[in-house]
């Protein structure tokens, strides 16, 4: 269950009205690395989790602090749009040709749909949906998808804070991307926890002689080129510490060309012409 | 470029044909952490790799490789729709309730739409589609989501392989698990290579000082209980070995209450009801 | 900012699990009226208010309740996935009618993906999204829709109430159609408030003199038959008090047949015919 | 069954093209308050209505004029992309900033793609779907969200009206405009003569002592701050009339703590980790 | 401009209720080939259309025509869904096998969210959406298009058809399949005439000398082995009477293999990590 | 199974950066009719093939044609976003108007989400899905659906030839448009064969005695007006062979005014309100 106090996690103010830096802004917001995404994945990963309480409230507190971002920068992005301009045309559009640029490069549903405030949805308008979270109920899949959640999430911060001159909006991300810095490394901590625990390939507990072992650490060569084998997971023992990388140069099929049957006749597919005799009759229809 | 050999990388032969999980199996061609998403994602993030050419080698090698994958699945699929049924009613379904619980359980599009071959669907039905891909030009990122979709790959192929007493199933399953214990390794061992290079915080270029360093380490315990304290993310030195940890039992706002200000009239919205004389004059109409 | 505190708003524990039922009860959760929107939109609709303090207020205590629906939700889903059956197939599935039958009607990635746990879906496994909120800046336009969110949301959780005999779900749910009666009512009262103070069109603000008047009050009957003369609409005083409703037995178009100028050479569209000297001269290509 | 005329219901004749403006009117068409969903909802409302024959005379009435709508609206698009620039660029674009800020204004779909023709999609280039249909079978559920589908496609309109000096533009908006007033006071006359037969909350056949009565008209106030208790939702009689309001200042729990049950072994979840003989055995492997 | 008379095009009458098959027949009204897609395609094409008034013409009637298709449909899976079952669980489901195979092979939401209702999307639930419409200004490319839509459609109906008992169902889609045979003979006819005015590669306005002509009919035998040689489409003059087709046993590449540049430091990209001093420049920060 | 070599097919180098440009680009990548339709297309009809050797090879072909086809645009693209701007705003955005329009004309995802790289989307950012896809098992079908992404890839390529006079760019799509060329005639020669042996109406192989025969070739006039009577639809010999074109002027329904029963209790839709003795009883609720 949650409450909510009304005072911002940290302060969401830009020093001026922005229109075209609120549409990029709805990337962190409502983004498939967004937001949204990270509340709604560590809030399912902790209400679904049968493990240890401590993962649980890790995962709780966490997805709490992320409906908080949430709110800094839906009220952010209503900010910069603040006065933003509507168009007058004359011939195509408005004479000004900055006012023009920044109607075209507007997100136009910030004036006509929700009406200066923020939506959940991404950079270009495509909206949050729930196949960006990742609750496998296997924590260790789970805990490495929250941080590649978090590595995107600061990348793009970054990026942003890059593309802009304004000092409240910088200030404001410099915020998201210290969090993103100990999110990050919270869960590389508890990555680490779970791999000591559980052996670093996911799922640990699927009996290793019931999976074809002989190509369980070899690295297929199959573009043209070498350059590959340059790199560690090329030779040596494996992360896991359960194998041998092997690099497999010139990689060959072990299956056959496969050939399908025909498709029964109520089907209605093209059938192979021949021997003509093989055709399947004609289904009884009365 | 590619050339395509008919042999299959690995054999897909079922014992017999079943319906329902063909149905199933859609999920690890198809769905959020299927082959397709990995073979598209291996093959954008080496197209548009812009660093270490043993990188690029080492995306396009392993995208090539689930192409075969796709191309597995996609024939184990239609061997599994050989001979589905149809249904033939009367007082609802037919009188035999396996047939009836086949024909509730497939995916009625096997047979409708796509004619007993596969779909670029999940389990579920649902299309894959190009969110699913991760390709940020950041290296560090895109390898370790390379792994939290070779950790749910994996994960998911065992559920299957848990489901279904099939031997000629179980044995491709084998095969695929095989190669996700490889390129789960695979991907741990190139993070390696670059976390030792570039540091452990994606991105490591963006300037220490420029971000709010006092919360880069602090977690926030935002759900009422203390379980959380009891890891190791809660105290010691962060894993990007740049900080200590640090729990804060009672995390407060930092910032303020938001009041925004009224909306220009030409968006239409609720305006504040005080006090009366503030309320913005009605735009000219002519 | 949001706190959270582990115990339920209300308990979620069925007397047995059912997957069948777990599958349905997605709806509720995940759907286009079920609890994720809900939660998202009141707080979208709060946080972008810039009208009085008592309806941010109002969307915001009502957003972070519905937080705690969806905590339920999840938990009874997960609980009802427990025990969940395997598919052990032989000639098709399982021997059992019965559990064939519920093998066919879970959804399989309730155990294949989410591990037992919810998701963010609906009851077909279609991913909740974005465009399900309604935040547009008017507060009249927003509530009634809050209002149509809590109708449908109340009618599928009767229908779902109908639909089991377990009285740990119905003990559930009887809970939740509680507060979709108050959040129906609660909605009706803030919607008369706001009638009584501007008027029931949407918006009000804009100048009616600027509207084609003479059709703002007409019906116009576009199905043959007369039936839809016997409603209120079609006679009589609107609802807004500002004009009389008047029915169109026959009504006609007040425009003319378009006819589109022809496309410039350079889109490549299919050219009319005639005259021949009427085409457009091809672009110069160097 | 449908005939169609080839006159349009009102002129849809703008003053000049404005490429920019044709994505934004695209909102009107196909987004999710568009004419293309308010047509399919009320003809999906009244293919599937069981109750009073002049319900279903009215939604089919309304719905056939919507086709109307869609028509309009498409054809102004398409005159509107009348003579739309192609881009011919150097060092970036055009040197001309107007034409350059037109060409990254306008919906590139509507050269590439479309041709200069409408689409059936919204502002932004989000296709319509159908999850934007409301059609429950329940009539005062179904009302309630066309008064909601009306109110936003009267605001949007406005918005749009505002956002142009077109006076043709305008001239069409004014009649979509004054159709969206009929339609709003439709629905509310509509939605009055319902309630007044089957009650304000819906659905009216559920059994009153079915629900959890004692939440039935409460108000949890979840959001620090009681500016909420200044509205009629706080107390008072019910809008339904079936209760007295009632304002919960410090709401609790009625719940408790959930603990899931472990995983059963083959779905492959992270598992508690004590005690360590509380561990399910292995499934037997063959 | 449309008008709507009540009866039905063909009778929807079925023998007795089955909404396991009112799940399938979801798909020819809302799925990719449904007639809610080919009902909007005709009608966009024939709206955006700058040709001939024939085609214009042609395209409004069979739009017309196919919105009493959808109409048909909606009504058919109407009185299917009459009397569909609902759930009393007990140790999973109902103990009856058939009616527990009935409710696992319904779409759920065809009680919860529809009330015994069709809705727009297809078999598996998914909703209809408006990237299905085909309508590129290019009338050759459009009637192509429509005559994928009418043979996919008779293909699924027929599919439909085989698999039911019901004599009310088969007569209904004896209708819809003479309907789509006219369609795709239509469409045929007026391909016919619009290739022999244009010419059968589309566009057709384009100069063949600005195009690669030296690949412009060779085939490349990209797969090994030589089976796609035996076809027409190997040798002998093409189609379009323009070339002669050729067959390339061992297609080599044209291009290089392509070397990107390192991205700006603003970007954050990994970045290619030799020479060392060739790295960029940090941006200064202040 | 596949091969990859590091050359591209093609060379694709652009003149200058250009991401206004690789915006547009992006359609014929990601786009419904783009490169990545048409190679999973070929390759999941390739598959599923169980009609004769030849064409499944050419569909394999074809489909490892096209991937190479993804791999030359992805380059493109991220060639023409080498050196993209980056906004640093005063009041609004840039004072430069070409880098403000510049700024708004680009896909804010190619900086922020894909950091200068290409994404498997469409020219607005939207998704690449599976839905796109038409693989059916009837070749017939199959292949009219290619012909028309090919009749539609290469009038969009020619369109975005028309829109940019970078001649690297402009060089790069004469080769598309002429892999185009070869395509939809390759396409047309395969259609020509099946037509051939199967007839022209898909499919072929349904009793014609089962269609409602009487209207298999009429034309229904439903938009008023006649101009469609012109056209080779109209009369004469259908194209199959087997039946002669018939104009209906004025087509009335076969069918009659449908009455849907009223929905059991259990559903709580609206119920008719006469007889009222005629009403359902309500449920036993204990």
């Amino acid at each position: 269950m949650f409450y909510h106090v009304k005072e911002l996690q940290y302060q969401a103010k830009p020093e001026r009205p922005d229109p075209v830096f609120a549409k990029k802004l709805q990337e962190i917001l409502g983004g498939a690395h967004g937001e949204i995404t990270v509340a709604m994945q560590y809030l399912f990963q902790g209400w679904a989790s049968r493990a240890d309480a401590k993962y649980r409230d890790l995962l709780l507190d966490t997805g709490a602090e992320e409906l908080a971002h949430i709110e800094m920068l839906a009220t952010m992005i209503a900010r910069l749009l603040d006065k933003a301009p509507v168009q007058h045309q004359e011939e195509f559009v408005s004479k000004d040709p900055i006012v023009a640029a920044v109607l075209g490069g507007m997100n136009p549903q910030h004036v006509i749909v929700s009406g200066l405030g923020a939506q959940p949805a991404d950079s270009v308008g495509y909206p949050w949906n729930g196949r960006y979270v990742d609750a496998s109920g296997n924590l260790l899949a789970d805990f490495r998808s929250n941080l590649v959640k978090e590595s995107n999430g600061r990348l793009q911060a970054v990026r942003l804070y890059e593309s802009t001159t304004d000092r409240g909006v910088k200030d404001m991300l410099s915020f998201l991307i210290a969090r993103d810095t100990m999110h990050q490394n919270q869960w590389l901590a508890a990555i680490a926890e779970l791999e000591e625990r559980e052996g670093r390939t996911v799922p640990n507990t699927f009996p290793r002689q019931l999976e074809k072992q002989e190509v369980s650490y070899a690295f297929f060569n199959l573009s043209r080129g070498e350059e590959s084998a340059a790199g560690r997971w090329a030779k040596g023992p494996s992360p896991d510490g359960l194998g041998q990388f092997q690099y497999v140069s010139q990689p060959k099929p072990f299956g056959e060309k496969p050939v399908l049957k025909p498709a029964p006749p109520f089907v209605h597919n093209t059938m192979p012409p021949l021997p003509p005799k093989a055709m399947p009759s004609m289904p009884p229809h009365i």
